[in-house]
């Protein structure tokens, strides 16, 4: 079960001025379940997108990236339980042949739909199926509709993800929701495999374009369940403008920094809550690595440290393993590491200093973080002044279980 | 069980003239099990090693390399239930009070004794009762032990690890013997996770060093497990001269190429049992990366394969899942790779190209090969000429299982 996510009802959910939500049923899933999504924005929505770097890019990735590129988005399409990647040629015509459709049903060009597969990789897209089931998503599309747009892009999800918050912007009220959906392949690189927010503040795209990237890297991309990195990863923003403030402009802007510490917030709490609902997971784990020399030496040692199989059971099991740890630090890559300078603690108990066990920590004081769903490791480097924190969760039977089956 | 390791009798293994082994009971491991191994040298043996290349290595690989470097080494001595890692100054003092004991018996220096330790990170070495289990370990030495010394150094390994061959040299017979351990932790970085191989040949010091990690690198250094560096990874060869065939001193020699050839062929083996002995193990996958533009790019793409859970997890459902494949040729960090101009074979089936799945592929097809307890994951790149191949197993309840419960 997911760790620690609070229960979620469709009114927490604030509606986005200028974005419609419709949902419904291709029959790409399991009959009696949700596998479509369309959501229609206003015209003069700004929209922004960061996306997955794997090279074997899922098909309608290549064509977002495109329309993103050359045109003014008026709409996404998303479809579960399949993925629409490693299909080649006709998985690309798919794409294309999804976005035709809706925009001749709403009076747009296909460049100004954005299409978004997720599911099994490398089985033909059953592009009928979505194309038959599109006028039922248009026509049922409303506003206060994020909650079912939240269940409708899920797959080995055990509950919806989504989250709305609300701020002032030079007096104006602007508010933001988001979704996402992810499991497992998790291991974003500059994206997480969907995630879809929303404001009604007034953003310039190159603006916001600047700040989905940030955004990214503040959120999704500090989050690991397996340590693979997704084909279909993609984090998109719409701004609609309809809240009327001066729309912002400049990157070094106070509003702008403002309001991407506003989405970078919404963004990293639905990238947590993909950790908390990681396959199999019992136990949300934060890594923070402290004092390091650079970022990037930091994120090597926490991705080393969230990526350990043998770390990863040792927290399923509650077993203070921890000279574990003190591996994965060791393997990590920095060449020139002094190990006798760093600090390992679980929450505040110190665990290991000078090279070894510190000299007044307990096993008990160890077994006691460990049994709890909420643990932080922290590696003091001492070589620097940088900072990283990724989250991850732990690796048990059910993650062997649910993948062992994914398809069956 | 492990995968197809034929059962291994002690008649199988061949003397090495010049090495006598004895064993012993220490208790640091449970009561009954022997977990104490000295491996007694002849005067004259030169000896070479790789290590990890974990910066938290053990307090004996740091032991071990000073002593490598200064001296003519006399003795090995390896414990098993304690990895002595971790373990700062004390752990330091502990790996040389074993060599200064040891040496006291062999009338040698302590620098002429090599100490290894396999087991828990972080706990403090018992070194009075490895001291007080030497006089028995060097009191039963005996040339024809190979069988007992590979069940000594044994940890989660279900079976012993050791193979025997013989060659000509130069009219001479020559021998060659090894054995090894591991079967968690596993992805060596230039060594294994204890190595020890014996042989008769005259190689002078330095040849041998050249040879040691021309083998690490074509053996240990090509298997994972659980991509998890351990900190105590040692391979060692010793080579006696009593074959007395003229001793091979050129790195450019005839002789040199076929005695580093057959070495690499028992490491190789060795490594591969490891593999085949993985923790949880039940299927044997041989990754093959062929027509890279270099070595360092197959290897790339290699590991990300062999590393991925998702890929592991679905071959031990034989669930032939295999857009996982692509997922993670994709995300293994060749920037500039073609998706379109890539083969994937499963054994001799085609499974993808052209970007998506063969035309000809069918699922039936793949699911048979999946079934094998023996599978070869073929990644044709077609970019260069350049050729890796890496060994590795799926990934099971099993693994879960035991490292979730290692230290109970």
């Amino acid at each position: 079960m997911p760790v620690n996510i609070p229960p979620l009802s469709p009114e927490q959910l604030l509606p986005i001025q200028g974005v419609t939500l419709g949902i419904a049923e291709a029959g790409i899933k399991k009959p009696g379940r949700k596998d479509l999504l369309v959501m229609v924005l206003d015209e003069g929505t700004q929209v922004a997108g960061v996306f997955t770097q794997n090279r074997f890019c899922a098909a309608p990735v290549v064509v977002a990236k495109q329309h993103l590129a050359q045109s003014s988005i008026r709409a996404l399409v998303v479809n579960t339980g399949n993925a629409n990647a490693g299909t080649g040629e006709a998985g690309m015509q798919h794409a294309q042949t999804t976005c035709t459709e809706l925009a001749r049903m709403l009076n747009c060009t296909a460049q100004q739909v954005l299409p978004f597969s997720t599911g099994v990789i490398m089985e033909p897209l059953p592009v009928d199926k979505i194309v038959a089931a599109l006028p039922a998503a248009v026509s049922n599309g409303k506003t206060d509709n994020w909650f079912a747009a939240a269940q409708a892009i899920m797959t080995t999800d055990i509950v919806p993800k989504a989250v709305s918050r609300q701020m002032q912007l030079n007096g104006k009220t602007v508010t933001i929701t988001g979704i996402a959906k992810g499991s497992g392949m998790i291991r974003p690189n500059m994206a997480t495999m969907l995630g879809y927010i929303a404001t009604d503040a007034a953003i310039t795209k190159d603006a916001l374009q600047n700040m989905a990237r940030f955004v990214a890297d503040h959120s999704f991309n500090r989050i690991t369940v397996d340590g693979d990195t997704s084909t279909n990863d993609a984090l998109i923003i719409a701004a609609t403008g309809k809240a009327g403030n001066t729309p912002i402009t400049a990157t070094n802007s106070a509003e702008f920094t403002q309001m991407q510490q506003a989405i970078t917030d919404v963004a990293a709490e639905l990238a947590k809550m993909i950790v908390r609902d990681g396959e199999g997971a019992t136990k949300f784990i934060t890594v923070q690595i402290e004092d390091g020399r650079n970022p990037a030496e930091c994120t090597q040692v926490a991705y080393a440290i969230a990526h350990s199989p043998l770390i990863k059971t040792a927290f399923f099991a509650s077993d203070p393993n921890l000279g574990r740890i003190l591996a994965a630090i060791g393997y990590s890559g920095i060449q020139d590491l002094d190990i006798n300078n760093i600090q390992l603690y679980l929450d505040n108990v110190l665990v290991a200093e000078k090279g070894g066990r510190a000299v007044h920590y307990r096993e008990e004081e160890g077994q006691r973080v460990m049994q709890q769903a909420e643990i932080t490791i922290r590696v003091v480097l001492n070589r620097g002044n940088a900072t990283t924190t990724v989250w991850t969760c732990d690796f048990s039977y059910d993650y062997v279980k649910i993948n062992a089956s994914y398809r069956s």
